[in-house]
C-alpha cells in the first residue's frame, strides 16, 4: 500500500479540476495506485479495462466521463458540441454492455447538456451533474445499508447468535463511491455491534470477492471467510448461512437480477435450502424497459485468458500464471441473470421490495409506463 | 512433457517388482514426472499429498500400498505380520477420509492376506490382489463407457447435432487407471464418430478440470471449452448443455453422490433447467452402509492456502501466487454431497440405474443387508 486509500473511488482532482482521479482497482489489495483521467476516451478505456468496476462506480465514472467530454467542447457552438457529446456517449455506453448504470448516467448527462450554446454553462452543468450523480450514489448506498440492517437485526433478535451472511463478487464501497450496496448492511450492523460473519465467494475468474470484498471487510474489522465459488452449495445445504446478499449490474422492473457470473447458481441453491436471497441496488440499476431478464439482458463475454490464467501476487509482483492446460479453448461470461422467482427481495434506497413488477412499481411509481 | 505418458496412472515397476511407480499428477499438464514408491507409508503420503488423486486411482493405489505393506512383513509370522498390516491399513485409510474406494481396497486386501503364516504366500497374494484391483478398475471403466455411450447416442439420434456435455473436476483416466468414469462415455462416443463437445468446469481450488480433464480431452482430440465454475449455471439456463456427467468419490446405496466440491450446485441447477445429471462410478464407490449421504459422509477439509492461492505455471516454473487479500481466513471443503433427488441416474459397470436404493440393489443384489 503505497498511499493512504482515498475515501471515495473516483473524484475530480482538487488541484486540477479538468482531471478526474480514480483508484486503480486492478492492483488492489496488493498495490494502491491512483489514475488521472483527462478525456472521455480515457474514461472509456478505464471502464473497459476494469481499472474501475462495479455497478455504481461505473455509472459515476460515466457521469465524470461526460464531464470530460463537455470540457472538450470548450469553444464549440451547440451543434458542434452535441455531435461531439453524442460520440463520447456512444463510446462510453459500449465499454461494458451489461451495466445499466453506465447508460443511465450517460443519458442523464445528455438530457442536461445537449443544446446549450454557451460552453461555460455547458461545462458547469456537466460538472455539477457528475458531482450530483456521485453524491446520490453515496446517499443511496447509505440508505440501502439502513434498510438491509433491518434484515440482520431481525435474524439476530431471533437467534441471538452471530449472523452468517454470504456474498458474491464485490458490491462494496469499491464498486460504488462509498458504503457499497451488498456490504452497506454489513457495515451498518458492525457499527451497531451486531456480531456478523461473512462468507466471501472468491468470484473467479477475476477474484473480486477474494481480493476486494475480503480486503474491505478485513479493513473494517468484520470477520470473514473466503471460500471457493464451488463451496457455496455445501454451506447453504448445511445451514451455515442465514442469508445471501449480492449487488446487481442491472435489474429488470420485473425483478430479474443480472449480477456477476455465479450469482444465479447461489440463488437457486439458496432457495432449494430455504435461505433468503437478496439483491441490494440503487434505483439507477433498475431498468424500466426490461421485463424478461434472461431473454433481454445482454451478457458480456470477455477474453478466455481470464479463465485459463489466474491473477495473483508473487514476490511483490503482479503475475498471471497459466492455470489451465496450455492451448485449450475457454469461454468467459461476465454475468448471469437470476430470475425473480429465486429473489426474496431487492433492497433499494427507498426500502425492501418483493422481486416483482407490481411491488417494484409500488415503490418506484415514476417508472410506470416508461418502457 | 519430459517423457511419454504411461498408459496407466500407477503400476508395479517391471524392473524392480518391490517398487510401485505412479504419475505425479500435481505437475500435470505442465510437467510429466513419475514417482517411485517403496513403502506403504510413502504410499500414504503420495495419496494424502494428491500426487495421485481421483476415486479409482486412490483405491488402486491403496491396493498397491497394502502390497508394499505385505513386502515389509517378509520374515514375520502371521501374528507379527497381521499387526504390521493392520497398522499400515489404518494409516492408508486415514489419508483421504471421503474416498470410499480407499477403504474398500484396503479391507479387501486385509480379508485376503491376514492370518497367513508363510511370508512368500502372503506377499504373492497381496501382489496378485493389487494387480486384480487395478485390472478390474480398467475393465469397469470400459464398461461404464459403453453404458454411458447409450445416453450420448440417444441424444445424437434425437437432435442430429453435436452433443454438449458438462463435467466437473477430473473423473478421467488420470482419476482411475485407464478410461476414467465420467470421461469414458466421451471417449467411446468420440471413437464412434459421434460429434461431442465438453464444457470443462475449472474446479477451484485445485483446478483438476482445467488442468487434467482439459488436457486429457485435448490429447484425445475431443473439442472442449474450459469455463469458470461460476459459469455452469448460465450455460444450463440457456440450453447449452445436453447432459451433465461427473464422477463420484463415494455414493450411498440410496443414491446420494459425494463428489468434488461444486458438484451439488451443478446438479441442483441442472434439475431446475431440466438437464439430466448423471454420476458415473464403479461399484467399488458404492457404500452399502450409508443411506443419508448429506448426514453421514465425512467431508474432507483441506488447508485454506489452496483457496487464497492459485496453482499455475509461469516462465516454465510451478508457482503459487496469492490470489486473495493477504491475511484473510479461508475455508476449503474438498467435497459435497448431491442428494439422490437431483441425480437422474448412476452409470456403473453393470448399467444405468436410477438413484434410489431399490434400483441400485436390483442391480447389485449382493449389497443387500450388508449394512
Amino acid at each position: 500500500m503505497s498511499k493512504t486509500p482515498a475515501s471515495r473511488t473516483i473524484w475530480i482532482d482538487q488541484d486540477d479540476p479538468t482531471s478526474v482521479v480514480c483508484i486503480d482497482q486492478r492492483l488492489l489489495p496488493f498495490e494502491y495506485e491512483e489514475v488521472a483521467i483527462r478525456t472521455s476516451s480515457e474514461m472509456t478505456t478505464v471502464i473497459a479495462d476494469m481499472v474501475v468496476r462495479g455497478a455504481g462506480c461505473i455509472g459515476v465514472s460515466a457521469g465524470y466521463g461526460m464531464y470530460l467530454a463537455a470540457l472538450a467542447t470548450d469553444g464549440m457552438d451547440a451543434a458542434g458540441a452535441d455531435a461531439s457529446l453524442r460520440a463520447a456517449a456512444d463510446e462510453l455506453e459500449a465499454s461494458r454492455p451489461t451495466a445499466v448504470n453506465l447508460s443511465w448516467a450517460v443519458q442523464r448527462q445528455l438530457g442536461e447538456i445537449l443544446g446549450i450554446e454557451d460552453p461555460v454553462e455547458r461545462i458547469a452543468k456537466a460538472k455539477a451533474l457528475a458531482e450530483t450523480i456521485a453524491d446520490e450514489d453515496v446517499a443511496y448506498c447509505a440508505a440501502i445499508g439502513q434498510h438491509g440492517l433491518g434484515i440482520i437485526e431481525e435474524i439476530y433478535k431471533r437467534t441471538g447468535e452471530t449472523v452468517n451472511i454470504m456474498t458474491h463478487c464485490n458490491a462494496g464501497w469499491l464498486a460504488f463511491v462509498e458504503h457499497g450496496t451488498a456490504t452497506a448492511p454489513m457495515y451498518a450492523a458492525h457499527r451497531k455491534g451486531i456480531p456478523i460473519h461473512v462468507y466471501v465467494s472468491e468470484t473467479r475468474p477475476r477474484n473480486q470477492g477474494a481480493r476486494l470484498t475480503a480486503w474491505e471487510l478485513q479493513q473494517a474489522g468484520i470477520p470473514l471467510t473466503v471460500i471457493a465459488d464451488n463451496a457455496a452449495g455445501h454451506l447453504l445445504q448445511h445451514g451455515k448461512v442465514d442469508f445471501v446478499v449480492v449487488g446487481s449490474d442491472r435489474t429488470t422492473i420485473s425483478g430479474d437480477v443480472a449480477n456477476k457470473i455465479g450469482t444465479y447458481m447461489k440463488a437457486v441453491v439458496a432457495k432449494e435450502n430455504g435461505v433468503p436471497f437478496y439483491a441490494a441496488l440503487p434505483s439507477s440499476t433498475l431498468d424500466p424497459k426490461l421485463h424478461d431478464g434472461v431473454a433481454e439482458i445482454p451478457i458480456e463475454e470477455r477474453g478466455g485468458h481470464e479463465v485459463t490464467r489466474a491473477t495473483g501476487w508473487l514476490d511483490g509482483k503482479h503475475v498471471e500464471p497459466q492455470t489451465a492446460a496450455p492451448g485449450v479453448n475457454a469461454a468467459n461470461y461476465g454475468f448471469d441473470v437470476t430470475p425473480r422467482r429465486f429473489v426474496t427481495g431487492i433492497i433499494t434506497e427507498r426500502g425492501i421490495s418483493e422481486a416483482n413488477e407490481e411491488a417494484i412499481l409500488a415503490m418506484y411509481p415514476e417508472f410506470a409506463g416508461t418502457d
